[in-house]
């Protein structure tokens, strides 16, 4: 069976382009495969200098993907920051690593072009990201085009050390990515993204949903008028929800006019609030047992730690690193 | 009592620079405080990419410190590869590191002077180096001059996180420049150094010492003449090793003509002979024991990982860091 990897940087509420872009991918890949699923809090120092928040949305995270449908039975579900072993491959991966080479990263050239000096985390974030996918010997890595070049590297960092140590101690993982269902756009049509503040959260409900869901961005053809549903967003976020039949029907109702953006929004607000009202239910009664929660990811930690000390000892025993102890 | 801190890089055998320059200072302040000294095993991947040298070295230094004096009862002496936090804190401080401040570094410097693209592991050994220090809570780390930059910005680095969570997180350490007792020159008159090759090694014995000390330069002076004592490499070696008395019936005799060079060697050689016997017993009957010498090393490393924890709670809680389990 594939091992599968992901990470889930928990830097804020998670929302709908979130869920159509991963979350639903992951939840779907943990029956096909051995999915080792990590929330990545050490890659959240760093953006975010605010333990609370980080905190916070670490338990979030957690919430949100249990509540989804993650199951603890099928995958392995843990913060990076219960596997120590991670950071200690990051320091061997990074004497590996040029420094030229981290200067190509899209990251880090970004922040240079708006005049900015980056911190060190930042600059060599893709090799704790090598890191965190080496550790537990994954075949694959489900990602988003933007994420290419950094699994570039991870083969790179991994193929060098395989090389001078003339052993397979480290296995390349493969790039899987994962082409977006649909674009999700954002209550201002631009895709949706937390920086444009333009998001729909998974978990918003009643007055704050739907005051989010009215004042998504239309044009201003009247009521009565025929529409055309592909350049709308209300309609971009429908087909995200609706089967093919009910897809047809609004399309339809667009087309034929006498049918208005208010009344196609509150039929989006419902198809959101049915969609994810289990997840919903789900989810507030995590919340009351947050030692639930922390135990379900201290149980991940364990088989991850597990399996990352199978990968570190054949790396240690290469490298000459002794270890005296056992975790 | 003050915590001293010290690390010592396994980059080869230890000679008579290092002794004098280092390892004696080293043996006395285990007497003047809670000293904390460790081999630098992770370090010494940022120039060796051979399992087999590092691990030896490893185990030399240990064999040598012992050997040499180091007590287990009155020190901690361990491995850095033994304390995992120390990674984990080098990761956080990097997210507080400017890449600019790495970038004038002084060995990173050199190597792009020398046109090479040096690896990110040299490039930020500053930021470890950082870690060994802040994660024992030392308040004093003897070091060269040429190591008072690094000292400097692990303050600037400590000094950052606790200025952004308002809370004296991790203790200043002062520096502790250790002034070299004497300039210890190598068998060709220069600095002894391993990179020159031109080293006498404090374990240096029979045969191979003899070699050694036969070859070290002087001038051509005739056995006859009055010599210089001051300008001289045999007896820059052997003030290090005489005392006051001996000094100067050796010095008199230079001065008086009729005392070649040999002869000088002759007494140099019986001196180092003489001063080391002892360590070079002990390192003898200690290499019969190599497990003793790892159960010093693990039994130092529990009371590593135990002071490492006491600052890396509070860290992790004021960063938002979730950790689930013990080590």
């Amino acid at each position: 069976m594939k091992t599968i990897l992901s990470g889930i940087t928990p830097s804020g509420k998670l929302h709908l382009g979130n869920y159509f872009g991963a979350i639903r991918q992951h939840i779907e890949m943990q029956e096909k495969g051995d999915a080792f699923y990590f929330i990545a809090n050490y890659h959240s120092l760093t953006s975010i200098n605010d333990g609370k928040e980080i905190r916070e949305n670490t338990l979030d995270i957690a919430l949100d993907y249990l509540a989804l449908g993650l199951d603890p039975e099928k995958c392995t579900f843990f913060a990076q920051s219960d596997v120590p072993q991670v950071t200690e491959l990051a320091w061997i991966l990074g004497t590996f690593c040029p420094v030229s080479l981290m200067e190509k990263g899209v990251a880090y050239k970004d922040k240079v072009a708006q005049g900015l000096s980056p911190n060190i985390g930042l600059f060599t974030y893709p090799i704790l990201q090598a890191a965190d996918i080496l550790i537990y010997n994954s075949d694959l890595v489900p990602v988003g085009q933007d994420q290419k070049q950094n699994i570039e590297i991870c083969r790179d960092l991994a193929g060098k050390l395989n090389h001078v140590y003339d052993k397979e101690l480290l296995k390349l993982p493969e790039e899987y990515i994962v082409e977006s269902v649909a674009v999700v756009p954002g209550i201002d049509g631009r895709k949706m993204s937390k920086s444009y503040g333009n998001t729909i959260g998974i978990f918003d409900e009643g007055k704050k949903l739907k005051k989010k869901v009215m004042s998504i961005e239309t044009d201003s053809t009247p009521l009565d008028e025929p529409k055309d549903p592909d350049t709308c967003n209300v309609f971009a976020l429908i087909k995200l929800f609706a089967n093919k039949k009910k897809r047809k029907e609004i399309a339809d109702k667009y087309r034929a006019g006498g049918y208005g953006y208010g009344h196609a929004k509150k039929e989006l607000l419902g198809m959101i609030t049915d969609y994810f009202a289990e997840a919903r239910e789900r989810r507030k009664e995590l919340q009351k047992n947050e030692d639930y929660v922390m135990d379900v990811l201290r149980e991940g930690s364990k088989t991850a730690r597990e399996r990352a000390e199978t990968v570190m000892g054949p790396v240690r025993e290469a490298t000459g690193i002794i270890r005296n102890y056992n975790f």
